[in-house]
């Protein structure tokens, strides 16, 4: 069995794990649980999202967490169009996230757009951030299930992450958006795109919503594998998918990739510690076996 | 990759889910549950134990639950030392199960016998039950890691399951009774026990303490494992590990399982009923994405 050395985690709590939950946690309660992750030995963060403090209200302190966590991390925000951009680059964001879903319907329901506009779209918005030496990470949701069209096909998984490579982003980060994927079918998709894409890199995203999130991260390793965004405390989930539950907990796969000998860089008992602080501002309750144990 | 086209679930919410919930659960709840459980397609199953009613109320109704419950299923019960075997013969069960740990501690606190003295004792009573055509099933106990002595070798477990093939039993089960496992431990050594003893019936058991349970189900499956034991709603743990949450859910195994294409012949629908009929009558929660998610 074949595994890697070492892994990278991109933590996604407080991009994705506070935009999803209901409360509104206060600037300064985000400030010290970015701190503690970091503290912890997260590298690679998504801190927050530059969408419309109208309809994400969670988000609207875009701003001020950027100033405030300007370091040598890989501080990443998400940004849904071309405004989200400009604000992004107007801050001075050195790691941009754009996203788009292999389903057309769920891509309409999500950002109003079909996939081939978002594409149109981002082409040459990605072609202005790399000329402006940003790193591009480009999130692609329903990448195995969409809850509206059901399996998606490889092959369209395939094309769309061909586009993003030629329009020359950093990063895929391939995501299982409603938790539906087994790991055969992880194993046999992260397969093919380490195969096509062997120079951009290549992250799985899991959700735990059945159970298999962790299995899923054990079958991408197989395939090589070595990036994967998790949440700590498995906090997150996606509004717009029915039955979307929080993303695998970062506590759950470092203890995994840990006890199997693969090097991650993260100190559990610091994460614990960054999971605790934010445990009281939520409105989920944390969804981690790794936590849930060392409580009891 | 090469998995398995067919899988066998034992279900075992009945004796070690209902064995290690503080609640006693009536004895015509028990059964309305097995029956579910057996409606459900589950063919092989643990129903009882032949267990001190001093020390373990829970399975004071052994007797009754046998005889309630003498179909063309697997009805297996656990005898923990031969007034058990002795009650089981006697009640006319055609299948039983013994338990020994790898752990000499472990077994010492948990039936205050060496792991020595238990294979002494165990042999004559194999041996008997052979002879009388009774169907043997050998539970073998803190394979992995022990909560006293920690990692266990792998050489340790080889040797005990020689001996309990060598004695005549019919399956083995060989389990991650705290839940420790990472699924390339349980590659390994599901790979080796494959490899040596091909004329048993193999059986991984595994629990979900620390969130790798699901990922071992499909790490042993790529080693040739087509057996496994579960618990419906994710029931049991063992009282005298500490840590040692419940066992893996059934559904949530099966539901993976089926979504690669491995038949088990289970209704997840009629599994969930079996689950919301034992729901109201235990003290532990139902711990199951697949249950969770179809209730919210």
């Amino acid at each position: 069995m074949n595994l890697p050395k070492k892994v990278t985690i991109i933590e996604v709590g407080p991009r994705d794990g506070l935009q999803n939950d209901p409360s509104i946690v206060p600037t300064d309660i985000k400030l010290s649980f970015i701190n503690a992750l970091k503290a912890a030995g997260l590298k690679e963060m998504e801190i927050t999202s530059f969408v419309s403090p109208k309809w994400v209200p969670q988000m609207s302190d875009a701003s001020n967490i950027v100033k405030a966590t300007y370091d040598q991390s890989r501080n990443i925000v998400l940004t849904p169009n071309r405004k989200g951009v400009d604000r992004a680059l107007q801050e001075g964001c050195k790691s941009v996230a754009v996203f788009v879903g292999v389903s057309n319907t769920f891509n309409l329901k999500n950002i109003n757009k079909s996939t081939a506009e978002s594409l149109k779209e981002l082409q040459p918005i990605i072609a202005e951030l790399k000329e402006k030496k940003i790193f591009v990470r480009a999130c692609i949701s329903t990448s195995f299930y969409c809850p509206y069209e059901g399996k998606i096909q490889m092959d369209d998984v395939v094309a769309l992450c061909s586009s993003f490579v030629e329009y020359g982003v950093d990063e895929l980060s391939v995501a299982d958006t409603i938790g539906m994927a087994n790991p055969q079918e992880s194993f046999y998709l992260f397969s093919k795109l380490k195969e096509l894409f062997p120079d951009t890199l290549l992250t799985a995203h899991f959700h735990d919503t059945r159970g298999m999130a962790v299995a899923n991260v054990f079958a991408a390793l197989q395939a090589g594998v070595d990036r994967f965004d998790t949440s700590a405390g498995g906090l997150g989930g996606c509004p717009f998918a029915k039955g979307a539950t929080g993303n695998v907990a970062t506590e759950d796969v470092v203890f995994m990739l840990e006890q199997m000998g693969i090097s991650t860089g993260v100190d559990l008992t610091r994460l614990k510690e960054a999971v605790q602080l934010i445990k009281s501002h939520i409105s989920r309750s944390i969804d981690s076996k790794y936590f849930s144990l060392s409580e009891s």
